[in-house]
């Protein structure tokens, strides 16, 4: 393939994704079973048909194409998501799932037949944006979460996952691990945008895989006595937002001591009125670590900070951990090959992540696993600027091909 | 008029308003043209009909009820408003306009025959819940803001003012400014409950205002990067959640050294997701204190720490005054009029409030305005915990019709 051809025919498959949940700003809202996620899930559908692939969605939401059968087992699985975070970019997930597409397509072009079957897979709900637990679909299969806790999980407005499933025409009454398709994975290999400027730095257009940072998400509910913002005296007041916006600050100032990083990016306020002191804030922090040690001592070092503070303020608050994942190590001797497969004529550099991804479920559950990054040149995720060049993305299908012709 | 009969009537009036926009946890949600401020508004008419007042609502949505012709002129009209803030308590707004109906209930009984037309009033959206501008309707009668801004008014679901009015079945075509219809009031006599604890300190049930605080709402827009949670390294963010929470604490700082109030009680955060570095932060500042110059001072110190640390940041601010109030100090010989007429047989304090007020409007577009105040024992406001006596509560309504009949 040339990389004309190949630019093209990336172009071709990706602009059929392209339009479906952006917003005039062009960022997308494609969360777990909404219409833009079922359109994409449709689109998934007709391209693993357009390749005689059959289609076999799980009881958790996961849609699989299969190349051969695979009863067989030992299968070589690829893919990644097409849901999005809030208002998020095109590339994370989606990259991985029609890079996995036209992988299969370059491969049986070169005339390749596999002697192991080749799934595609597209993992539901990855970024938790709907259902607030991340990875959802992958931790649903391998029973990380379990069915009941699943079935309980509420969107915003109130619905369950279970409802949300139903509406969007997936059976829910088989929600839950599935050892059976676990066993009969033999590796797992997800592509995605590389998250950070690792590889920009580096000047490579493809990577591999190390490791992903142990990280989590913790809610914070902090509760205070609601009161009129006009009337009450500063000092008679026991203001929620206050602790809030101590233990905001104190994440930022405990992450850079503990060089790792600690995010308040999402908050809901009660009543949220302009002239009502508020009676809750719940603020949900992201934290993540190289080491579980830094990580466990940077959170242990907040809320004591935050607990400092609502005493100050007569405040009160819990805190509830919520998808933690310990640190994932990645199959070392799989990267090897991989690296190795890869025909970039140059090194291919391993770089660890602090991003979570379904990568990450798969491994903790025992199926060795890989990861390749495409090239981020501004390091921009989860934001509508994020971007990367069509020739990388066709040096990540190439690299893909690779390093399934290499493993099958 | 015994008082156990004052309580009955009281009771009687004051439960079939109670189930209305009520939430299980026992707040009001009665934002303006709302299904529950609608059927507040039914409430209103029925109430003005039984009496064989004349129903006439005004342009702007706000609710009139007259004993008499008002086209005499000289008007002495009283009332209040029956919107709620988010999750609001049940007095604020609603014990005005019963306490006016049991007023005029008490004044026929007692044979009185008003030299003037007596009018009740309801103005909407006095709390601003739903488009964002406290007082809407008094300000709209006044010309405070303009009918072309007013139209303009959007929810947070986009809905506009005027399709809001359209959908309740209010008529929007006439909004704005009605001289004529303030030409023919001469006096405005609002009652409410007090927000904070001054009555209950001084062992009264009742009080006069003498002043509302300078007050007002500031949109502050932080803006900053979108980006990863996880990957985006601390000392390459431009997160305007950090630049918020500072602003948020230096407001509670600069209140305190000011003897005023400061208050972010609402925010909006974009994406507000969890694992995404916010793009940006909205939040609004609610401030008030004694004297203007004092408000400006706090105001000016406020900004100045914000937008060092947004530099620090490398995020951005703009800063957009919303319903900004100056002093209002009511009529000091009207307030003395009443203090006198109302027969509790111990003197009736007088005392300013922090808190908005439609009285505030009429009375800075230049009608004699008076204020009267009912206990709150715990000085809760904006709360479902606000609460008050049924006997204050009767208290109230007897000092209402005794100040309506030394003013008639």
């Amino acid at each position: 393939m040339s990389t004309v051809d190949g630019r093209d025919r990336f172009r071709t498959l990706w602009e059929e994704l392209l339009p479906i949940g952006r917003a005039s700003g062009g960022g997308y809202a494609r969360h777990g079973f909404s219409d833009a996620d079922q359109a994409c899930r449709e689109w998934f559908t007709a391209q693993a048909t357009a390749r005689g692939m059959t289609v076999d969605p799980d009881g958790n939401g996961n849609l699989w194409a299969w190349w051969g059968d695979p009863a067989a087992g030992n299968a070589l699985v690829t893919g990644s998501h097409l849901d999005s975070v809030p208002n998020g970019g095109a590339y994370d997930g989606p990259l991985g799932v029609v890079s996995a597409f036209l992988a299969v397509d370059l491969l049986r072009e070169q005339g390749f037949q596999p002697s192991r079957p080749i799934g595609v897979v597209a993992f539901c709900e990855e970024e938790g944006s709907r259902f607030g637990v991340a990875c959802l679909g992958s931790r649903l299969l391998t029973g990380a979460l379990d069915a009941e806790r699943g079935a309980e999980l509420t969107d915003p407005t109130g619905t369950t996952l279970v409802d949300a499933m139903a509406a969007a025409g997936a059976d829910p009454s088989g929600l839950g691990a599935d050892p059976v398709r676990l066993s009969r994975i033999g590796h797992y290999v997800e592509l995605h945008i590389e998250q950070g400027r690792g590889l920009a730095e580096l000047d490579a257009a493809v990577g591999v895989g190390t490791a992903i940072w142990p990280h989590g998400r913790w809610r914070f509910d902090f509760t205070g006595e609601a009161n009129h913002a006009g009337t009450t005296l500063m000092a008679d007041r026991h203001d929620p937002m206050l602790s809030y916006a101590m233990t905001a600050l104190a994440a930022n100032k405990q992450a850079r001591l503990h060089e790792a990083r600690a995010t308040f990016g999402r908050i809901q306020v009660e009543p949220n009125g302009t002239n009502a002191i508020p009676s809750r804030v719940t603020a949900w922090l992201d934290a993540r670590a190289a080491e579980q040690s830094t990580l466990d001592a940077m959170l242990a070092d907040l809320e004591r900070q935050a607990r400092d503070r609502v005493d100050r303020d007569g405040t009160g608050l819990t805190v509830t951990a919520e998808s933690v994942s310990g640190v994932v190590e990645f199959d070392r001797a799989l990267a090897g090959r991989l690296a190795r497969g890869i025909g970039t004529g140059k090194p291919v550099p391993a770089l660890p992540t602090g991003a979570g991804h379904d990568a990450g479920i798969l491994a903790t559950a025992g199926i060795p696993t890989a990861m390749l990054f495409v090239r981020n040149p501004t390091g921009v995720s989860h934001s509508p600027a994020e971007t990367t060049a069509d020739d990388d993305c066709v040096a990540g299908v190439t690299a893909l091909a690779d390093a399934l012709r290499e493993l099958s």
